[in-house]
């Protein structure tokens, strides 16, 4: 029987994690470990400078508190499978997108990363839609990724990000591997005023827009295909390494 | 005159941001935003979904109460100068080494990562020692990596991940480029009991240890040289893009 390790962003209380639950539970035994509470943007955090608690849900889920996905892949992994490897961490599903260079903000992609750097075959699972998800439907074809992946295997230096169209089945186009898109927007910082009219800041985004190239994850999701972009761990930019030995005379 | 805009992960009163901020003042306007805590291992996070205030605490030096380094080059870079960009961002100097894949969970590297998203050069630096560290020194350093990326300009694509060995000038051997390692070790979690005898639990690593091959940030910083390892926001894994194209029918 195939183990899943599972966690995500959002927290242990939402509707993706769930549902994507449910879908794995058909092909295999669940752990979930789960935030406390929504930490999106909260990227590849890691809690090394403080203990935390662990808390039951319910059978074969638990939440972190103050836990950020890579500690709660930490707890499942160490913890509560003792340090047996699942055949696959999961991570998501996302409440909206996680394409371009937004990632590297990512909880759910990092809780993939984690995975990925304990050397488990790994998969991030966001859905494009911001209303009216219906997340069995994502979970079902969540589920079709996992099974492709379980079948076919995995590169060993490579983890996955998957986003899935807010579409019905049938309206989903296939499925495109991608490469990481770029985004066109940038953010600003709102002046807002608290009760006491002191001045509160609140970094947001101007205008949300992203490039529309062929081949990468956005280009996939706008026409309605589930964009699977492989990514790494290793950050080098091997250009810039060429081109700085030769130019920097150090 | 050249603007930088400094942040690192240590928090605004610690001696490595202290320490650079003296050494960059000798060659510009050095703008520092920092966070009012220690927030190392918080990766690339960034606050959108709460407000944040921020503080001055002397000419030029603020601090982002419950921000991090993103949040703190945001805050920089469209509030305190408005939307101009600076020369260069800057970040640390971290109290301790970012290497290999550890650099995933650094909000050091995360603060460099930011200021290349929002389309600055971006430098940032570590030290690798943990006991005894000469910050001026380290900051001197520093400040000669600077100069250099100032005159011979960085790759529009690339951000540098420096880490400086803690010895005395004369000891450090030279500067090479790398590329990023790898780690062999791994973390564990470790049971504890808090003051009312309930269960705690605490990351923390099992034994630090790294792969000593030619070429990588490790390598160099073990052997005495400062190590410049350029990276890149694109985390695509392009080999695994073409063996999974050719593989998974889908």
């Amino acid at each position: 029987m195939f183990t899943f390790l599972l966690t995500n962003d959002d927290g242990y209380f939402s509707e993706g994690i769930r549902a994507l639950r449910s879908a794995l539970k058909q092909i295999g035994r669940v752990v979930c470990v789960a935030p406390d509470r929504n930490l999106s943007g909260v990227g590849h955090s890691l809690t090394f400078n403080s203990p935390l608690r662990i808390r039951r849900i319910e059978e074969d889920f638990w939440t972190v508190i103050g836990g950020t996905p890579a500690d709660c892949i930490h707890f499942g992994y160490y913890l509560i499978l003792e340090g047996k490897k699942p055949h696959m961490v999961c991570s998501g599903i996302n409440d909206g997108p996680n394409l371009g260079e937004d990632i590297t903000y990512s909880g759910t992609v990092s809780g993939a990363m984690e995975g990925r750097i304990l050397g488990i075959p790994s998969i991030a699972f966001s859905v494009f839609g911001r209303e009216d998800i219906d997340f069995t439907q994502v979970a079902d074809v969540a589920k079709q990724v996992v099974i492709k992946a379980l079948e076919e295997g995995m590169p060993e230096d490579a983890y996955l990000n998957v986003n899935i169209p807010n579409l019905r089945r049938e309206e989903i186009k296939g499925f495109l591997i991608t490469k990481q898109g770029r985004r066109s927007y940038k953010e600003k910082v709102l002046k807002l005023s608290d009760p006491q009219g002191k001045p509160i800041y609140w970094i947001t985004a101007e205008q949300f827009g992203w490039m529309l190239e062929e081949g990468t994850d956005y280009w996939a999701v706008y026409h309605g295909y589930v964009s699977i972009t492989p990514l790494q761990l290793d950050m080098t930019n091997y250009r810039a390494l060429e081109e700085l030995k030769s130019s920097w005379k150090l």
